[in-house]
């Protein structure tokens, strides 16, 4: 397939200039004058409220509710949990001033809530009558990065992140586990795209947690990129805050404790994922607009007539559609819609009126057909859960196309040089995770995936006894 | 009316105490260990997500599109627009260390975001044909305050802010006009509350603006609560930013500016336009449970299936119900839901059902009637119509009781001390606003209204010459 957007780099030339060429001349974002921060145009943020709506639908199905909690956490808060600030101070933002005068304790601009829904939770939760507590918040954090790239690592960056406490390890793990299941819904569903799911090891996991869950995507290049995370976090937080509860037994208890993210990071997996030579491909339950009808000829009243008619019909069935009737080229907006991966276009010309007909093009395959106009609004929806259908088997079988179970090191590099997952056994020593990570220049142990049936007995590293199944790769 | 819940103090005795007792008991906020910021719980959380959901739908009809700015403003850029520093600058809260270390150019927090929006249109305007620009973001704003209370005067506020471009000022104007109609709206549909509106005086606009547009709400003691506001900025904003684009006759131009917001100040109004002893009284459409099943003898298996069926029929009605069989007493229930201000109540026990019947009473009213539970579920959105009429008349007979013409400085200290608002005739000049507010010990302009009628000619203050129509009342 030829390149027909040439202000587009080829992906196969240079993915990384590609990725960052489709986000800018799709109008995506912008970028601020200060390094890391970028502007989310309607374009991206329309795909992220599409997320809002799906897991806000999703997360109320699991008893949550919706808060808002300040984006900042005085000093000596955040020093409660020392494996947390160890893992988060050192890329904080810190206020000094406010209203002109030194703070005695400064404030941080939250990196995560952790801190400020447990001191929170201390305030509210006295009895195990006030429990599970499952609160959500949708919000910006930051995090001081040195490098950085749009929607996929930056300074500030929009997330929801959920909070919340049980009394017993049994429903925080579920709860954990429930949510790790919302987010492979959300690939199945909204995103188009298949996640290896699993559990992170202990040095890849979350600052202060005890267990955490991951959904992983493929990249269209073989690059991994953790899309969302569960924590459960045992008792370690709930101790340091002293949040105590009095039991069902009459007894003082902890409570256990998760939380759980996605970020606006599904977006450049949605781009990286889909998106082609041409510029971003996207699903249809994501995409800003799912169809735009393009006029051929529009100084002539039928065919301007039956766009606006077709528009009307579309709309009236819900789906999110444009009509671009301004006085650019059918071939100057065949291009622009392409470059913004508009899953359906149709095509409206005085010939193919004659017969009653219009020419309908899907994004992810080019294909071209010619269908009649009457009864084609009914027939959209459907159009549209096939091409979504056909986005996921494509992921699905470039996903599946690229695990590769290893039984050495050289095999692992191979793998994790030409791109995709180095399916390997690992023996569980950190050793073994550096030194895997050292020779095969960046690769990172993705996840343990729930299905642990092993291929082998001996550590890929090592050698020795090993019954651990790790995914390798190298990640965003 | 006795105040049968003993926790809130009586609105009479003490509006301030009754307020904080309200919003406290009610599981709106939480107090923070920083002063002025306050947890947003989810009783008060979803209010604002009802609020969210009526204007992105109108912010759509007006050509609005939602995007997220960064949390930040460079301090270099901050001190761009003269007006706008001299304004902001006191009240700001600055970053002054990221990752460890010194900012060279320290980060504000953004207390509004014009110089934001200012800075992305500087690159994103080059052409007529990218006019208007009309963005929105949902966000939360900091200000340093010293005197706060919960809702009403944060340190971080929730709130949206609506940006935009336009050739002309008619078209500016004529935009700042319709979002103060959309707020007017937003008044009458969603929160029972009619509005005063009308235009700032000099001394009361928005730093940096030509003019700014006001609704203003009457609480129920009298004082006025500026609840949204638009500003026409002229081209002052886009000159200081250096914004050009090339017009339509091919020479370049300055566009001209329009900004606006609401923010979580409105849950504050809805609190003390409609709250009485017993706690809240909310709007069926903003409320977060707009019906509470309550059964009565819920042992009996009769009564338990019919509550159970009633709820089933009212979630497929659409309406936001919740059925409370905890094992708390009746007693308690009805307390804590005339607290919580849900509008509808449906009371279910064994020997109303054996006619086939329940008990319904309106919070507003405290009306209890007895109706047939066969097709009940159908009436409820009636029944929360009428509810939400009756409260908007109530509303709108206090806010008409409460305006009087005057004609003297006497006239009008008396009205501000009794509360409400004085009309009066004013000369226009800056020092006998000034004497206004001093002589009455804080009374303020609140708008000229739209409607200048005159009812005299003559200064209610200084006996000059006066032609305009000014409302003036304490606020909060």
């Amino acid at each position: 397939m030829a390149n027909k957007n040439e202000s587009i780099t080829s992906r196969d030339v240079d993915f990384a200039q590609w990725y960052t060429d489709v986000v800018k001349k799709a109008e995506m974002m912008d970028y601020t004058s200060v390094k890391g921060f970028i502007d989310y145009l309607p374009y991206s943020y329309a795909m992220w409220e599409r997320i809002q709506e799906y897991l806000n639908v999703r997360f109320k199905g699991i008893g949550s509710s919706n808060v808002y909690l300040p984006t900042f956490i005085p000093s000596s808060l955040f020093n409660k949990e020392k494996e947390h600030i160890d893992g988060f101070a050192p890329e904080t933002l810190v206020a000094t001033i406010g209203g002109g005068e030194k703070l005695s304790d400064p404030l941080i601009m939250r990196p995560t809530s952790e801190v400020l829904f447990c001191d929170l939770y201390k305030r509210l939760v006295t009895s195990y009558r006030d429990l599970p507590k499952i609160y959500n918040q949708w919000c910006s954090v930051v995090r001081w990065e040195k490098t950085t790239r749009p929607f996929l690592r930056g300074s500030e960056f929009l997330w929801q992140e959920g909070h919340c406490l049980f009394e017993t390890e049994e429903e925080a793990q579920k709860n954990a586990l429930d949510v790790l299941d919302i987010y492979t819904d959300l690939g199945r569903e909204l995103l188009a795209i298949p996640f290896v799911t699993g559990v992170k090891t202990e040095k890849e996991k979350f600052a202060g947690a005890v267990n955490t869950y991951t959904v992983e995507a493929l990249m269209h290049d073989g690059k991994a990129l953790q899309s969302g995370t569960t924590h459960y976090f045992g008792q370690g937080f709930a101790e340091a805050f002293g949040i105590r509860y009095l039991g069902r037994k009459n007894t003082l208890e902890v409570p256990h404790q998760t939380s759980w993210g996605v970020s606006t990071r599904l977006l450049g997996a949605v781009i990286m994922v889909h998106g082609d030579d041409n510029g971003l491909v996207l699903p249809p339950y994501i995409a800003p607009n799912q169809v735009v009808i393009v006029p051929i000829r529009q100084e002539n009243p039928a065919v301007k007539e039956a766009c606006a008619k077709l528009f009307k019909e579309l709309e009236e069935e819900g789906i999110r559609v444009k009509l671009d009737d301004s006085d650019k080229t059918p071939g100057w907006k065949f291009a622009e819609y392409e470059m913004k991966g508009v899953p359906l276009r149709v095509e409206i010309g005085p010939r193919d009126l004659e017969r009653g007909e219009c020419v309908l093009c899907k994004r992810v395959n080019e294909s071209k057909t010619t269908i009649a106009l009457d009864g084609l609004a009914k027939k959209v929806p459907g159009i549209l859960h096939e091409i979504h259908e056909e986005m996921y088997a494509r992921a699905k079988a470039h996903l599946e196309a690229n695990v590769t179970e290893v039984h050495s090191m050289e095999e692992l590099k191979a793998v994790l040089d030409k791109g995709g997952y180095a399916k390997a056994m690992w023996c569980g020593k950190r050793e073994c995770e550096d030194k895997i990570k050292e020779e095969s220049l960046g690769g990172t142990a993705r996840c343990l995936p729930f299905d642990q049936t092993p291929h082998g007995h001996k550590c890929v590293c090592c050698g020795e006894d090993a019954d651990k199944v790790v995914y390798f790769a190298k990640a965003y």
